[in-house]
Protein backbone atom coordinates (compact mmCIF):
# COMPACT_ATOMS: atom_id res chain seq x y z
CA UNK A 1 0.00 0.00 0.00
CA UNK A 2 1.41 3.46 -0.93
CA UNK A 3 0.73 6.42 1.52
CA UNK A 4 1.05 10.13 0.99
CA UNK A 5 4.01 11.26 3.15
CA UNK A 6 3.33 13.44 6.39
CA UNK A 7 2.48 12.74 9.90
CA UNK A 8 -1.22 11.03 9.40
CA UNK A 9 -3.61 11.81 11.72
CA UNK A 10 -3.60 12.40 15.63
CA UNK A 11 -4.98 9.83 17.86
CA UNK A 12 -7.74 11.94 20.24
CA UNK A 13 -7.33 10.85 23.84
CA UNK A 14 -11.06 9.89 25.22
CA UNK A 15 -11.69 12.00 28.38
CA UNK A 16 -15.34 11.41 29.31
CA UNK A 17 -18.66 10.86 28.62
CA UNK A 18 -22.42 11.87 29.35
CA UNK A 19 -25.68 9.82 28.92
CA UNK A 20 -27.66 11.74 26.91
CA UNK A 21 -30.57 9.17 26.26
CA UNK A 22 -30.82 5.02 27.44
CA UNK A 23 -33.19 2.77 25.25
CA UNK A 24 -33.80 -0.55 25.14
CA UNK A 25 -31.20 -1.41 22.19
CA UNK A 26 -29.07 1.55 22.51
CA UNK A 27 -27.30 3.95 25.06
CA UNK A 28 -26.51 7.45 23.01
CA UNK A 29 -23.46 9.57 24.85
CA UNK A 30 -21.83 12.67 24.26
CA UNK A 31 -18.11 11.88 24.63
CA UNK A 32 -15.05 14.44 25.26
CA UNK A 33 -12.12 14.11 23.01
CA UNK A 34 -8.54 15.62 23.69
CA UNK A 35 -6.53 16.64 20.30
CA UNK A 36 -3.25 16.39 21.70
CA UNK A 37 -1.71 18.64 19.67
CA UNK A 38 -3.96 21.66 18.94
CA UNK A 39 -4.97 20.73 22.46
CA UNK A 40 -8.49 21.34 21.71
CA UNK A 41 -11.45 19.42 23.43
CA UNK A 42 -14.71 18.21 21.49
CA UNK A 43 -17.87 16.39 22.72
CA UNK A 44 -18.80 13.51 19.76
CA UNK A 45 -21.59 11.62 19.64
CA UNK A 46 -21.52 8.15 20.24
CA UNK A 47 -23.88 5.10 20.25
CA UNK A 48 -22.78 2.64 22.64
CA UNK A 49 -24.79 -1.02 22.67
CA UNK A 50 -23.64 -4.52 22.91
CA UNK A 51 -21.76 -6.43 20.47
CA UNK A 52 -24.14 -8.17 17.76
CA UNK A 53 -23.12 -11.46 15.52
CA UNK A 54 -25.02 -12.73 12.12
CA UNK A 55 -24.25 -15.95 11.00
CA UNK A 56 -24.01 -17.66 7.65
CA UNK A 57 -25.24 -20.79 8.11
CA UNK A 58 -24.58 -23.62 4.73
CA UNK A 59 -26.82 -26.54 4.43
CA UNK A 60 -25.51 -29.97 3.74
CA UNK A 61 -26.81 -29.41 0.18
CA UNK A 62 -24.61 -25.73 -0.12
CA UNK A 63 -27.64 -23.76 0.35
CA UNK A 64 -27.75 -20.33 2.49
CA UNK A 65 -30.21 -20.07 5.60
CA UNK A 66 -32.25 -16.54 5.41
CA UNK A 67 -34.35 -15.11 7.24
CA UNK A 68 -37.06 -12.37 6.40
CA UNK A 69 -38.83 -9.69 9.01
CA UNK A 70 -40.20 -6.76 9.34
CA UNK A 71 -37.61 -4.32 10.12
CA UNK A 72 -38.73 -0.83 12.26
CA UNK A 73 -36.01 1.14 11.28
CA UNK A 74 -36.72 1.33 7.84
CA UNK A 75 -40.38 0.35 7.99
CA UNK A 76 -40.34 -2.73 5.75
CA UNK A 77 -39.21 -6.22 5.26
CA UNK A 78 -35.36 -6.96 5.13
CA UNK A 79 -34.17 -10.35 3.92
CA UNK A 80 -31.05 -11.36 5.90
CA UNK A 81 -29.00 -13.85 7.75
CA UNK A 82 -29.81 -14.66 10.94
CA UNK A 83 -28.34 -13.17 13.77
CA UNK A 84 -28.76 -11.34 16.91
CA UNK A 85 -27.09 -9.58 19.92
CA UNK A 86 -24.33 -11.12 22.00
CA UNK A 87 -25.24 -11.80 25.45
CA UNK A 88 -22.72 -10.99 28.57
CA UNK A 89 -19.97 -13.41 28.65
CA UNK A 90 -20.94 -14.77 25.45
CA UNK A 91 -18.52 -15.90 22.65
CA UNK A 92 -19.59 -14.93 19.42
CA UNK A 93 -19.16 -18.23 17.98
CA UNK A 94 -21.73 -19.06 20.70
CA UNK A 95 -23.98 -16.60 19.95
CA UNK A 96 -23.69 -17.23 16.43
CA UNK A 97 -24.59 -20.81 17.42
CA UNK A 98 -27.77 -19.83 19.44
CA UNK A 99 -29.27 -17.57 17.43
CA UNK A 100 -29.36 -19.52 14.39
CA UNK A 101 -31.38 -22.23 16.19
CA UNK A 102 -33.41 -19.78 17.64
CA UNK A 103 -34.51 -18.19 14.62
CA UNK A 104 -34.21 -20.91 12.47
CA UNK A 105 -33.99 -24.64 13.97
CA UNK A 106 -31.06 -25.09 12.17
CA UNK A 107 -27.91 -26.45 13.68
CA UNK A 108 -24.86 -29.13 14.05
CA UNK A 109 -22.07 -28.86 11.78
CA UNK A 110 -18.57 -26.37 12.19
CA UNK A 111 -18.99 -23.30 13.68
CA UNK A 112 -15.82 -20.83 13.24
CA UNK A 113 -15.70 -17.12 13.28
CA UNK A 114 -15.46 -15.55 9.40
CA UNK A 115 -14.34 -11.71 11.10
CA UNK A 116 -15.09 -9.08 13.34
CA UNK A 117 -16.15 -5.19 11.98
CA UNK A 118 -17.33 -1.96 13.33
CA UNK A 119 -21.12 -1.25 11.81
CA UNK A 120 -20.24 2.30 12.20
CA UNK A 121 -16.77 3.22 13.97
CA UNK A 122 -17.55 7.27 13.30
CA UNK A 123 -20.51 6.79 16.00
CA UNK A 124 -21.09 3.35 17.50
CA UNK A 125 -18.54 1.71 20.12
CA UNK A 126 -19.77 -1.82 19.04
CA UNK A 127 -18.64 -4.28 16.77
CA UNK A 128 -20.97 -7.35 14.44
CA UNK A 129 -18.84 -10.34 14.47
CA UNK A 130 -19.88 -12.77 11.61
CA UNK A 131 -19.62 -16.69 12.22
CA UNK A 132 -19.80 -19.54 9.83
CA UNK A 133 -21.59 -22.71 10.38
CA UNK A 134 -21.33 -24.96 7.99
CA UNK A 135 -23.25 -28.60 7.12
CA UNK A 136 -26.15 -27.52 8.95
CA UNK A 137 -29.23 -29.52 9.09
CA UNK A 138 -32.97 -28.36 10.54
CA UNK A 139 -32.88 -29.80 14.52
CA UNK A 140 -35.85 -28.95 15.48
CA UNK A 141 -39.22 -27.82 13.41
CA UNK A 142 -40.52 -23.92 14.42
CA UNK A 143 -43.62 -23.88 16.73
CA UNK A 144 -44.98 -20.32 14.86
CA UNK A 145 -48.36 -18.80 15.61
CA UNK A 146 -50.45 -17.47 12.95
CA UNK A 147 -48.96 -14.66 13.18
CA UNK A 148 -45.35 -15.34 12.89
CA UNK A 149 -42.96 -12.78 13.21
CA UNK A 150 -39.60 -14.40 10.99
CA UNK A 151 -39.73 -16.34 7.66
CA UNK A 152 -37.34 -18.56 6.72
CA UNK A 153 -35.57 -19.93 3.68
CA UNK A 154 -32.93 -21.29 1.67
CA UNK A 155 -31.44 -20.02 -1.35
CA UNK A 156 -27.70 -21.24 -3.02
CA UNK A 157 -25.08 -18.61 -2.91
CA UNK A 158 -25.22 -17.76 -6.48
CA UNK A 159 -28.61 -16.58 -6.07
CA UNK A 160 -28.13 -14.57 -2.52
CA UNK A 161 -25.24 -12.69 -4.00
CA UNK A 162 -27.99 -12.14 -7.27
CA UNK A 163 -30.48 -11.12 -4.92
CA UNK A 164 -27.92 -8.59 -3.44
CA UNK A 165 -26.74 -7.01 -6.28
CA UNK A 166 -30.21 -6.46 -7.33
CA UNK A 167 -31.15 -4.94 -4.11
CA UNK A 168 -32.97 -8.00 -2.66
CA UNK A 169 -31.17 -7.83 0.45
CA UNK A 170 -29.37 -4.48 1.52
CA UNK A 171 -28.70 -4.99 5.66
CA UNK A 172 -25.00 -4.28 5.69
CA UNK A 173 -24.17 -6.08 8.31
CA UNK A 174 -25.07 -9.71 6.21
CA UNK A 175 -23.34 -8.01 3.52
CA UNK A 176 -20.45 -7.78 5.18
CA UNK A 177 -20.72 -11.16 6.59
CA UNK A 178 -21.28 -12.77 3.13
CA UNK A 179 -17.82 -10.65 1.72
CA UNK A 180 -16.11 -12.62 4.42
CA UNK A 181 -17.29 -15.98 3.67
CA UNK A 182 -16.45 -15.17 -0.24
CA UNK A 183 -13.31 -14.62 1.20
CA UNK A 184 -12.63 -17.72 3.02
CA UNK A 185 -13.92 -19.83 0.22
CA UNK A 186 -11.57 -17.65 -2.26
CA UNK A 187 -8.58 -18.20 -0.19
CA UNK A 188 -9.46 -21.98 0.14
CA UNK A 189 -9.39 -22.49 3.99
CA UNK B 1 -35.29 -19.81 -2.83
CA UNK B 2 -37.35 -22.01 -1.11
CA UNK B 3 -39.26 -20.84 1.64
CA UNK B 4 -41.16 -22.27 4.65
CA UNK B 5 -44.85 -22.74 4.34
CA UNK B 6 -46.98 -20.07 6.26
CA UNK B 7 -48.16 -16.95 6.11
CA UNK B 8 -45.14 -14.99 6.79
CA UNK B 9 -44.31 -11.74 9.07
CA UNK B 10 -46.95 -9.27 9.24
CA UNK B 11 -46.29 -5.71 8.25
CA UNK B 12 -46.36 -3.67 10.88
CA UNK B 13 -48.26 -0.53 10.41
CA UNK B 14 -46.31 2.91 12.02
CA UNK B 15 -48.50 4.90 13.75
CA UNK B 16 -46.16 7.93 15.35
CA UNK B 17 -43.17 8.88 16.82
CA UNK B 18 -41.34 11.09 19.33
CA UNK B 19 -38.03 12.43 19.42
CA UNK B 20 -35.85 10.83 22.33
CA UNK B 21 -33.04 12.89 21.53
CA UNK B 22 -31.53 15.17 18.94
CA UNK B 23 -27.71 15.42 18.36
CA UNK B 24 -25.67 16.90 15.25
CA UNK B 25 -25.80 13.41 13.50
CA UNK B 26 -28.17 11.07 14.35
CA UNK B 27 -32.16 11.85 16.22
CA UNK B 28 -33.43 9.62 18.56
CA UNK B 29 -36.78 8.40 18.12
CA UNK B 30 -39.71 6.41 19.69
CA UNK B 31 -42.07 5.19 17.16
CA UNK B 32 -45.39 3.09 17.38
CA UNK B 33 -46.18 0.24 15.46
CA UNK B 34 -49.47 -1.65 15.24
CA UNK B 35 -49.83 -5.37 14.76
CA UNK B 36 -52.39 -5.74 12.48
CA UNK B 37 -53.12 -9.45 13.16
CA UNK B 38 -52.85 -9.42 16.94
CA UNK B 39 -54.00 -5.44 17.04
CA UNK B 40 -51.06 -4.38 19.45
CA UNK B 41 -49.08 -1.27 19.77
CA UNK B 42 -45.38 -1.18 20.79
CA UNK B 43 -42.80 1.24 20.68
CA UNK B 44 -39.51 0.64 19.04
CA UNK B 45 -36.47 2.43 18.73
CA UNK B 46 -35.68 4.08 15.35
CA UNK B 47 -31.99 6.41 14.62
CA UNK B 48 -32.66 9.04 11.91
CA UNK B 49 -29.65 10.39 10.07
CA UNK B 50 -29.39 11.70 6.17
CA UNK B 51 -28.50 8.87 3.40
CA UNK B 52 -24.34 8.23 3.52
CA UNK B 53 -22.52 7.96 0.46
CA UNK B 54 -19.30 5.50 0.26
CA UNK B 55 -17.01 5.72 -2.84
CA UNK B 56 -15.11 2.95 -4.39
CA UNK B 57 -12.61 4.97 -6.53
CA UNK B 58 -10.16 3.15 -8.33
CA UNK B 59 -7.21 5.13 -10.30
CA UNK B 60 -5.86 4.59 -14.09
CA UNK B 61 -3.39 1.94 -12.14
CA UNK B 62 -6.37 0.02 -11.31
CA UNK B 63 -5.60 0.78 -7.45
CA UNK B 64 -8.36 1.58 -4.87
CA UNK B 65 -8.22 5.16 -2.95
CA UNK B 66 -8.06 4.56 0.72
CA UNK B 67 -8.28 7.13 3.76
CA UNK B 68 -7.13 6.30 7.46
CA UNK B 69 -8.72 8.62 9.92
CA UNK B 70 -9.35 8.65 13.44
CA UNK B 71 -13.03 7.49 14.64
CA UNK B 72 -14.64 8.59 17.58
CA UNK B 73 -17.16 5.32 17.87
CA UNK B 74 -14.51 2.83 18.06
CA UNK B 75 -11.72 5.19 19.90
CA UNK B 76 -9.49 3.84 17.24
CA UNK B 77 -8.04 4.47 13.79
CA UNK B 78 -9.99 3.30 10.53
CA UNK B 79 -9.05 2.13 7.17
CA UNK B 80 -12.02 3.48 5.22
CA UNK B 81 -12.92 4.25 1.55
CA UNK B 82 -13.65 8.05 1.36
CA UNK B 83 -17.41 8.77 1.98
CA UNK B 84 -19.97 11.11 3.58
CA UNK B 85 -23.35 12.73 4.30
CA UNK B 86 -25.67 13.47 1.45
CA UNK B 87 -26.74 17.22 0.79
CA UNK B 88 -30.39 17.84 0.84
CA UNK B 89 -31.48 17.14 -3.06
CA UNK B 90 -28.33 15.73 -3.48
CA UNK B 91 -28.11 12.42 -5.68
CA UNK B 92 -25.71 10.00 -4.63
CA UNK B 93 -23.46 9.92 -7.45
CA UNK B 94 -23.05 13.64 -7.18
CA UNK B 95 -22.38 13.32 -3.29
CA UNK B 96 -19.50 10.71 -3.75
CA UNK B 97 -17.76 12.40 -5.90
CA UNK B 98 -17.85 15.88 -3.89
CA UNK B 99 -16.94 13.23 -0.77
CA UNK B 100 -13.90 11.94 -2.68
CA UNK B 101 -12.55 15.31 -4.15
CA UNK B 102 -12.71 17.08 -0.73
CA UNK B 103 -11.08 14.03 1.24
CA UNK B 104 -8.46 12.68 -1.47
CA UNK B 105 -8.13 15.36 -3.85
CA UNK B 106 -9.27 12.82 -6.41
CA UNK B 107 -11.72 12.84 -9.30
CA UNK B 108 -12.23 12.88 -13.36
CA UNK B 109 -12.92 9.57 -14.14
CA UNK B 110 -16.73 7.46 -14.71
CA UNK B 111 -18.85 7.62 -12.28
CA UNK B 112 -22.09 5.34 -11.09
CA UNK B 113 -23.98 3.97 -8.38
CA UNK B 114 -22.98 0.38 -7.58
CA UNK B 115 -26.46 -0.22 -5.09
CA UNK B 116 -28.09 1.28 -1.73
CA UNK B 117 -28.08 -0.33 1.54
CA UNK B 118 -29.86 0.10 4.87
CA UNK B 119 -26.86 0.09 7.25
CA UNK B 120 -28.83 -1.20 10.25
CA UNK B 121 -32.53 -1.23 9.09
CA UNK B 122 -33.64 -2.99 12.68
CA UNK B 123 -32.80 0.64 14.49
CA UNK B 124 -32.21 2.91 11.46
CA UNK B 125 -34.09 4.52 8.73
CA UNK B 126 -31.69 5.75 6.39
CA UNK B 127 -29.61 3.96 3.73
CA UNK B 128 -26.17 4.17 2.63
CA UNK B 129 -25.20 3.98 -1.36
CA UNK B 130 -22.03 2.36 -2.63
CA UNK B 131 -20.78 4.19 -5.45
CA UNK B 132 -17.94 3.33 -7.97
CA UNK B 133 -15.40 6.11 -9.60
CA UNK B 134 -13.04 4.61 -11.79
CA UNK B 135 -10.20 5.90 -13.75
CA UNK B 136 -9.70 8.97 -11.26
CA UNK B 137 -6.33 10.58 -10.89
CA UNK B 138 -4.89 13.14 -7.96
CA UNK B 139 -6.97 16.71 -9.71
CA UNK B 140 -5.50 18.97 -6.76
CA UNK B 141 -3.05 18.58 -4.28
CA UNK B 142 -3.92 18.67 -0.56
CA UNK B 143 -3.03 21.65 2.09
CA UNK B 144 -3.02 19.55 5.44
CA UNK B 145 -1.78 20.85 8.12
CA UNK B 146 0.66 19.64 10.38
CA UNK B 147 -2.06 17.80 12.32
CA UNK B 148 -4.15 17.05 9.49
CA UNK B 149 -7.29 14.61 10.56
CA UNK B 150 -6.97 12.38 7.27
CA UNK B 151 -4.37 9.88 5.94
CA UNK B 152 -4.63 8.86 2.19
CA UNK B 153 -3.16 5.83 0.38
CA UNK B 154 -3.90 3.89 -2.82
CA UNK B 155 -3.60 0.08 -2.85
CA UNK B 156 -4.83 -3.07 -5.39
CA UNK B 157 -7.87 -4.38 -4.74
CA UNK B 158 -6.26 -7.73 -3.83
CA UNK B 159 -4.24 -5.96 -0.75
CA UNK B 160 -7.45 -4.52 -0.01
CA UNK B 161 -9.17 -7.90 0.53
CA UNK B 162 -6.46 -9.13 2.07
CA UNK B 163 -6.62 -6.01 4.76
CA UNK B 164 -10.48 -7.00 5.04
CA UNK B 165 -9.44 -10.62 5.48
CA UNK B 166 -7.14 -9.53 7.98
CA UNK B 167 -9.14 -7.52 10.17
CA UNK B 168 -7.21 -4.71 8.71
CA UNK B 169 -10.45 -2.89 7.52
CA UNK B 170 -13.62 -3.36 9.49
CA UNK B 171 -15.92 -0.72 8.65
CA UNK B 172 -19.31 -2.31 7.89
CA UNK B 173 -20.03 -0.42 5.13
CA UNK B 174 -16.81 -0.03 3.49
CA UNK B 175 -16.89 -3.73 3.13
CA UNK B 176 -20.35 -3.42 1.58
CA UNK B 177 -19.19 -1.15 -0.83
CA UNK B 178 -16.23 -3.03 -1.91
CA UNK B 179 -18.77 -6.39 -2.40
CA UNK B 180 -21.18 -4.87 -4.48
CA UNK B 181 -17.83 -3.84 -6.55
CA UNK B 182 -16.52 -7.35 -6.91
CA UNK B 183 -20.09 -8.41 -7.82
CA UNK B 184 -19.92 -5.52 -10.78
CA UNK B 185 -16.59 -6.57 -12.05
CA UNK B 186 -17.77 -10.68 -11.66
CA UNK B 187 -20.77 -9.53 -13.29
CA UNK B 188 -18.63 -8.36 -16.54
CA UNK B 189 -21.09 -5.15 -16.09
Amino acid sequence: MSTEPGGGPARWERRGSRLIASTRVIDVCGVTFHHPVRGTEREFICMQAPDWVNVVAITRDRQVVLVRQFRYGSNDFSLEVPGGVMEPGEDPVATGVRELAEETGYGGGRASLLGSLHPNPAIQSNRCHAVLVEDVEPLHALDWDADEELELSVAPLDEVLRLVTQGGITHSLTLCALLLYLQRRGAGI
